[in-house]
């Protein structure tokens, strides 16, 4: 971690960046990320450690938080992502159909200082496979032509749209995507200096994944990568990943695949984006190939299912690594890159951690895509282990699955021991801190025919809770190691991510809508309050104008595991809703739809003197 | 005001009255809202106070008040109406579809029992004129069928649905209103003994107003009296006012109307009802004439705009007043009547106190539907004053409006000075807390044919801010002497319900979403908290199982003042929302669509030893 800027005025601190600034360029975002007391991305830093070296609230006072003022941001389908603090604005965004929201902090109640609904055709909704969510904004510092700066947001049918920070104009808006061809947007955009880049979802439609650079300013396209097909497309210059023999080759996006597979492959990329400075490259992960029927798509069908690491300003790779090869299962390879430097067996590394969908939990080497720990963090039965050597998974055959019969009792179940709902770190405890849902399966593949903007899931999927009964668990993890440190089980899945904080409390949400505060070394819950909805969003925490620390977090129920109550789905058929159904189809018992943000203070805290602030 | 019970263990006092009842026999409602510690019926008792004996939260430490919990009712469209608390369950029910929910106060977060969410026709949307609301529910007690009770329901398309409230089954589902014709039904219940009286919406459509009276247990109809036509229909049997010239006579319903207008006449009863259970009358006010076009409709159009007086079981009248004859303003008569014995002049009096549309406030001696204090309650210029012998306002005849020209600044606008919105009436201060708006209009009648089921408006109305700006405010009023005793100013309406405590502290809600605890006796704001979205519903209170007293109170923006963002119009045209979008246009620069319960308790409270339960 690097030392932290001692806290200071954020005003004083954007003013004296800006006038350093020439006109038309950018600040430094990472010299933004700083300062403790604001959140100017998804992660709050670069490394998606969601860490905020805020004390104030700590595991003394945790206890005496309470809601200090709520918004409801005026959509009810499944609420993903979580807000940005720039300054004394908070910005935020909602599911379908995106709307915009900044908030004055300065004032009672945090009044809207503006709010943009974007006009999107309402035909893109059932393109979604798994609600329509949005994972949030991303923000470009002030420049002299907007000088509060400008945010980001990737919408729904398929568009990057550029907003103006302090007034909520338009400063563009590009197609990126086309839904009549199963393509949407759900992800928060990454901004890298002048670069702006966006993800893809629709994996269930046979769409080719890829991430696309645009200009920050302007909007144009500057690079597009895919993940499959030829080097070229996949912007693969040298050997894709010189630690295995399966990743060495020219042009593998192509020869893993029968025919022209590829074109339809899959490999989207709608997870959370994190990025090295240093290294100067970002990693995302890739999901599932094109049709979860594996007997129709012999071969590794790379580049899904895999790791990135991409020079952010050309999109060419620096390195891949495929997790899951010939993916039988779904196991969606999106989840987040958390990027830690760690001592490995007295080594200091510059380590990515990574919670994937197929249940193991990964440390790489991020300067060149080694594995150096792969260990379960659920109760997997698909794979043994992950072979260090060849770098891939030591199968269990009877859980392969094929298009000729059901594979029964697959754990995971295709939404993974965790899925979207982002992880956080602690340089405190040297833990990572995981969401996680506690699934299995019964999973047959299904023969299915590629048709534009249609379906091509090609499987019959029916998940039920795993080992123990409960769905989820709130776990404390030593990637070094890759051993669990503590396990707090949840009855639904813990399906919104994780803040964890200097104050040695960290914070997540439920599907029942628990806000839950925990002690970051012991596991202890030490808080908890019930919020409108089940959350699926991301709690975060900032330095208020009065010196206080807040604690915010959308609720919301919805995405995959919520997808019954969202939708309206009954859960009279288990293999509904891609088998979430299976799993979750109590979870209306347990809440209801909504959207709204709860932001927490310290019960009569008193004011920090102006030098706190 | 009745000596109230010493508290004790609602379970108890449920378990000793139901050993006491006959199978089949309901207990005694009445009884039950003597139990300071729940909440039965929508005004808490039958005189639609809004009062409550609790002061556990008083004037002293309500500053400490936080959110408890939250729960999302999962619809956006305005929220009206307050929950209900009988033993240990809360009941609660949204704007359309009416979801109803039984939620658990014995267990943390108080978790759904069940959740009904009735089927209804989607058609019925546009024919509410004014947002989708609904007021609420009514409880009717424990019987031997059903032990924990029946609530009863309202569908906005015109069903009485009734529910067995310890598994929230169908009882039963009877259609007392059609939407084809422009019927619908948003009101809370009345129940009486064995009798469930339902009103109906719909002035904007040219129906006929009526109240219709149902047998609690198995639905079947026991009798219908309408607010216009002969006095066989209306259930008039003798003088209808005996104080006043003008009414008394036979069949005013018929001869103050030309032709067959009548039949489209309006009097809609979409207010809340009270009861006076030692007279066997309940009370409520019958809404505007068929068509805003008063030259379309010549005559005092009886009994539209007027106090009504019935037995419950017979719906015979007892006596009605008519407030406003021959409206031209749309002065819907519908708000509360709330029963208060008051001394007035020296003389104890069964008074009903009522705040009109029409800006005045109205103290009539109940037995016998005198007035005997009439004064404006806000700035009023379309009439001098009520002539306290004819009964009739003393009209500023410029201000009457015409099809033959806009009539322009009319005070109160149509809204009124207040709406739907409840007051409350604290027996320790003996004042009335009144929310209001401070709205004025332009209005200009227009010919308009009728046909059923479509709009039979008639008027072209623009509504604007009132004098000094501010767009409503929260008032304490003397029903002895007709006067304000304070003032709190407020940006946008007082659209939200009051409650009054005998902790001295009075709960109002806002527009913006804003709670508010005012110190009784003087109107200085002592607490507040920013609720999700907009105030439209009303703030109660009751004793959870662990002996605190909660505040919970809905918020969600719409009914006609909020219908710009409920239903997403622009302010382009003022005139848009039957003029609302003159005055309220903004609103949406103020508040989001939501639909939030928010239950507040003292922080830290210690739990009352259980003698104080």
């Amino acid at each position: 971690m690097k030392q932290l800027a001692p806290p200071m005025y954020i005003g004083a601190l954007v003013a004296a960046s800006l006038a350093a600034a020439s006109p038309g360029i950018a600040q430094d975002l990472s010299a933004m990320t700083q300062s403790p007391n604001q959140w100017v991305m998804t992660g709050r830093t670069y490394d998606v450690n969601r860490y905020s070296p805020l004390t104030q609230i700590n595991t003394t006072n945790v206890t005496h938080l309470v809601p200090s003022w709520t918004f409801s941001v005026g959509t009810l389908r499944g609420q993903e992502g979580n807000p940005l603090v720039v300054g004394n604005v908070m910005y935020l965004s909602s599911s379908f159909p995106n709307k915009v929201y900044a908030l004055d902090l300065t004032k009672d109640g945090a009044p809207q200082i503006w709010q943009y609904t974007p006009e999107q055709d309402a035909n893109v909704i059932p393109i979604a496979c798994c609600d329509v969510v949005n994972r949030g904004l991303a923000y470009h510092p002030a420049t002299a032509d907007h000088p509060a700066g400008i945010l980001y947001i990737e919408l729904l049918q398929g568009d990057l749209l550029a907003l103006d920070a302090k007034t909520g104009k338009k400063v563009y808006q590009v197609k990126s995507a086309d839904f009549h061809k199963g393509e949407t947007m759900t992800n928060a955009p990454l901004v890298v200096k002048n670069v702006v880049i966006a993800g893809i979802s629709g994996g269930e439609f046979g769409v080719r994944g890829r991430v696309t650079a645009y200009d920050a300013m302007d909007g144009h396209e500057l690079w597009r990568a895919y993940s499959t097909g030829p080097d070229a497309d996949v912007k693969i210059t040298g050997v894709p990943n010189q630690n295995y023999e399966s990743m060495r080759g020219k042009d593998l996006g192509v020869s893993t695949w029968q025919g022209d597979e590829w074109m339809r492959g899959g490999g989207t990329t709608w997870g959370w984006y994190s990025y090295d400075p240093e290294l100067n490259l970002f990693y995302y992960g890739s999901g599932n190939p094109g049709t979860w029927n594996p007997d129709q798509r012999p071969g590794d069908n790379k580049w899904s299912m895999s790791i990135w690491a991409r020079n952010p300003e050309t999109g060419e790779v620096k390195w891949v690594y495929q997790m899951t090869p010939h993916d039988a299962w779904d196991y969606d390879g999106v989840n987040e890159m958390q990027l830690v430097d760690l001592a490995i067996g007295g080594k200091q590394v510059k380590a990515l951690v990574h919670f994937d969908r197929n249940g193991f939990g990964y440390t790489l080497d991020r300067t060149n895509g080694k594995v150096l720990v792969a260990e379960p963090y659920g109760p997997v039965n698909w794979a043994k282990s992950i072979d260090l050597t060849t770098g891939r998974p030591v199968e269990v055959p009877e859980k392969r699955t094929t298009a000729k019969g059901n594979t029964e009792g697959i754990c995971p179940a295709a939404i993974g021991f965790k899925d979207q709902q982002p992880s956080a770190y602690s340089p405190k405890t040297k833990l990572f801190y995981v969401p996680t849902n506690n699934i299995c399966m019964d999973y047959e593949g299904v023969e299915v025919k590629y048709q534009a903007g249609q379906p091509y899931v090609g499987a019959i999927v029916r998940m039920f809770p795993g080992p123990g009964g409960n769905r989820g668990a709130f776990i404390a993890w030593d990637a070094t190691t890759g051993k669990r440190v503590w396990t707090i089980k949840e009855n639904l899945a813990a399906y919104g991510g994780a803040l964890a904080t200097a104050g040695d409390v960290v914070f997540y949400g439920t599907m029942e809508g628990w806000l839950k505060a925990v002690d970051a070394k012991t596991g202890k819950v030490l808080w908890k309050f019930k919020t409108p909805s089940g959350i699926i969003g991301n709690p975060m925490t900032y330095i208020g104008p009065d010196g206080k620390q807040y604690i915010a977090v959308l609720s919301g129920i919805g995405g995959w595991a919520g997808i019954g109550v969202a939708a309206g789905i009954g859960a009279e058929d288990p293999t509904a809703g891609l088998g979430a159904l299976g799993a979750f189809g109590d979870a209306g018992q347990f809440t209801t739809q909504g959207g709204v943000l709860t932001v927490f203070a310290l019960d009569n805290a008193p004011a920090k003197a102006a030098s706190g602030r």
